[in-house]
């Protein structure tokens, strides 16, 4: 098989896993559902094909395991199976079918590994059916909640029920903890989301960290008033003053190296036509790889927003309602994946940080982390546009078969 | 009576004519309802003690008449009886009350005027009922449409059948134009719905001119994308965009003498804390005394948002939806109120622009006109707060006094 078929091949496998849906455009498939049930069906067709050992933990996660020599440690290879509401058939779950299809490859290659692997397809990483993601990386690692359990879906399901009816034992979570000193470490391959490896023009990025991530909520408050009768000099004008903001926190984000900065919400009262607004309400949210970046970015804006409430005479309630630190990537793994990309003759390699979240980011509690991230077309996610092209998919599996036979 | 007495007259009155108001905060008081009729009840007598001869037109504008030499032409005063929702006490009907009590001085004074004068309460100025207004100032100037006749309230009713139920024949309405010959002309006094007399220390200005407003709706199309995965240079942020356009419309008027601009309304998409905007949805508004300035700012704000468009590769609708022209005020009129206000003793004549539409746009078809503003506390109007304190509708009573012994 040429190495470009393997592309077509992953797309071949992707195609029966977004049937694997909701009715409606696009792929929703979201856990614990009779679509989750479909796709471990799928998977577990394509692992036993590339000759691994499959199972089914206590937390949903689907393991396709290639046993390695006795008493060796294991790698862990995988991404999540789970999609958003009509979302697009490859986030997450093209990051089950790539390593499975390395997986492959090595074996038609007749390689044989001096530890074990495994890929894991995770139930739930959008979050999107309870309001709670990630169970399947947290349990692994060690930092699931089990007060999660009694989450609600909007049918007023709760995680517990929705697993049991799975046919999975909550109960057992707590078991599925790995040993630190038996696993070699995570890696993930999830399409970019972004339109970075596109604009560069190659297909395989290398993820040097997951960003850290903050959200400011603010309230500008001035004066509402009739816009025919009060003079500009006169006015408290709560919408100039969000505009001033918003240009603040892009300028700060522009002029600052890896910082990205976003006003997203913005609600204006009274909001009609005649009206000097009397309050704006808004959010920004500031994401970046190093989180003393992040939080002088965020004291910064906050001093902004002070600075231009002051001299507009505006009230100002500004608080920061969520905060995540960033979770650096492995510098072995990133240079081990580094080699494997530029052995592929690829172009200079791409490093980013990832301005999502993703598995990855629980994984990091457990063991050494990495990523790749694959170009997609026109930057397209969570939407049924979403595409990663097969060129892209080929040259992930090559990576990741040349990444585990020089991993050590 | 001593002069600081008349305010307080006035606001004897104002208070009962607040009480003809639906239930709830403020004052409602909408056209051809039973509040509309108390509030004519109240001013009948009102006007009546004042000496007036009293009827009611076909438009619904109760219309207090002292009559002067036979054959002598008409000046003619007054405002609007009607209230926004849950407005105040002194929007409009303050303007009928004070010229009543002014003729009312007149004639305790003993003073014969050489003309006649006719004190107007207008059914609806405000527009809240009907989706038209001014209809009574129309029918004197002979610009009402008949067909607005046929327009219907929220509740079904057209303006046609309310006017039937409230007594009065419609189709009469082309019989009610002046002929401007027998006019000499219109004198409106309305509280300032601003702050710019409160600001200045003073009780009464004199209006130059109504302001022609234009409105812009303005749609700004970026790419919704992901606030994690599109690094800052990669975004077509159409909030940010127009942010811009915001405080871009804000230094414009700012740098401007004369010029009013808002922006009102801002509608983002998504609209959601982690994503970059899309599409934003918003209004420009300009008002300005001189229709050529006006129309200048309109353009070059037209410019901006094209400039902005282009270099942040968004896509751009800007369409002017609406186009008032401005209403000067007679020099003449303007000249005898200042004489009027100067006499008074009070500070240095303050002469604005009026920002808001009044009956006096729709008067300005028939006559020379002018208007008098009133201070009114902290700026508030069209809200149950409107106050506008009794030693300033004292000047107001007595400065109309003046102004009509001086008027010829």
């Amino acid at each position: 098989m040429a190495d470009s078929d393997w592309g077509a091949l992953a797309q071949h496998w992707l195609d029966r896993l977004a049937a694997c849906s909701e009715p409606g455009p696009g792929v929703t498939r979201l856990p614990f559902t009779p679509e989750h049930r479909a796709a471990l069906g799928v998977l577990t067709e394509l692992m036993e094909q590339a000759g691994l050992t499959v199972g089914l933990d206590a937390a949903g996660t689907l393991i396709g395991r290639l046993d390695g020599p006795v008493g060796a440690p294991v790698l862990l290879l995988g991404s999540h199976q789970d999609s958003v509401r009509e979302g697009g058939a490859y986030d997450g779950i093209m990051g089950v079918v790539l390593p499975v299809l390395a997986l492959m490859k090595l074996r038609q290659d007749a390689v044989t590994l001096p530890f074990a692997v495994e890929v894991l397809a995770f139930a739930d990483e959008e979050g999107v059916r309870f309001p709670t993601a990630l169970m399947g990386p947290r349990a692994l690692a060690g930092t699931f909640d089990m007060a999660a359990l009694e989450l609600r879906d909007r049918d007023g399901i709760t995680l517990r029920r929705a697993m049991q009816a799975f046919g999975l034992n909550p109960d057992a979570l707590p078991g599925l903890q790995r040993d630190p000193a038996q696993v070699m470490g995570w890696v993930e391959i999830h399409l970019e989301q972004g339109p970075v490896l596109e604009a560069a023009g190659t297909t395989i990025g290398i993820v040097t960290g997951i960003c850290g991530i903050e959200r400011h909520m603010v309230t500008l408050t001035g004066k509402a008033a009739h816009a025919g009768t009060v003079p500009m000099n006169l006015r408290r004008d709560a919408l100039a003053g969000a505009a001033e903001l918003t240009l603040a926190a892009e300028t700060l984000a522009r002029e600052t190296e890896g910082l990205l900065a976003t006003g997203g919400v913005l609600k204006v009262r009274p909001g009609v036509v005649n009206a000097v607004s009397g309050e704006v309400a808004m959010t920004l949210e500031i994401r970046a790889p190093d989180d003393a970046l992040r939080e002088k970015a965020g004291a910064a804006l906050t001093r902004s927003a002070h600075d231009i409430a002051k001299r507009r005479g505006l009230g100002l309630d500004i608080s920061r309602t969520y905060a995540q630190p960033a979770t650096p990537c492995s510098p072995q793994v990133i240079e081990c994946l580094s080699k494997a990309v530029e052995a592929g003759n690829r172009p200079a390699v791409q490093r980013m940080a990832s301005g999502a979240t993703h598995d990855t980011s629980a994984m990091a509690g457990l063991c050494p982390v990495g990523m790749l991230f694959t170009a997609c077309r026109d930057g397209a996610s969570h939407h049924p546009d979403e595409k990663v092209p097969k060129a892209a998919m080929s040259s992930g599996i090559l990576t990741l078969e040349r990444f585990l036979t020089q991993f050590q």
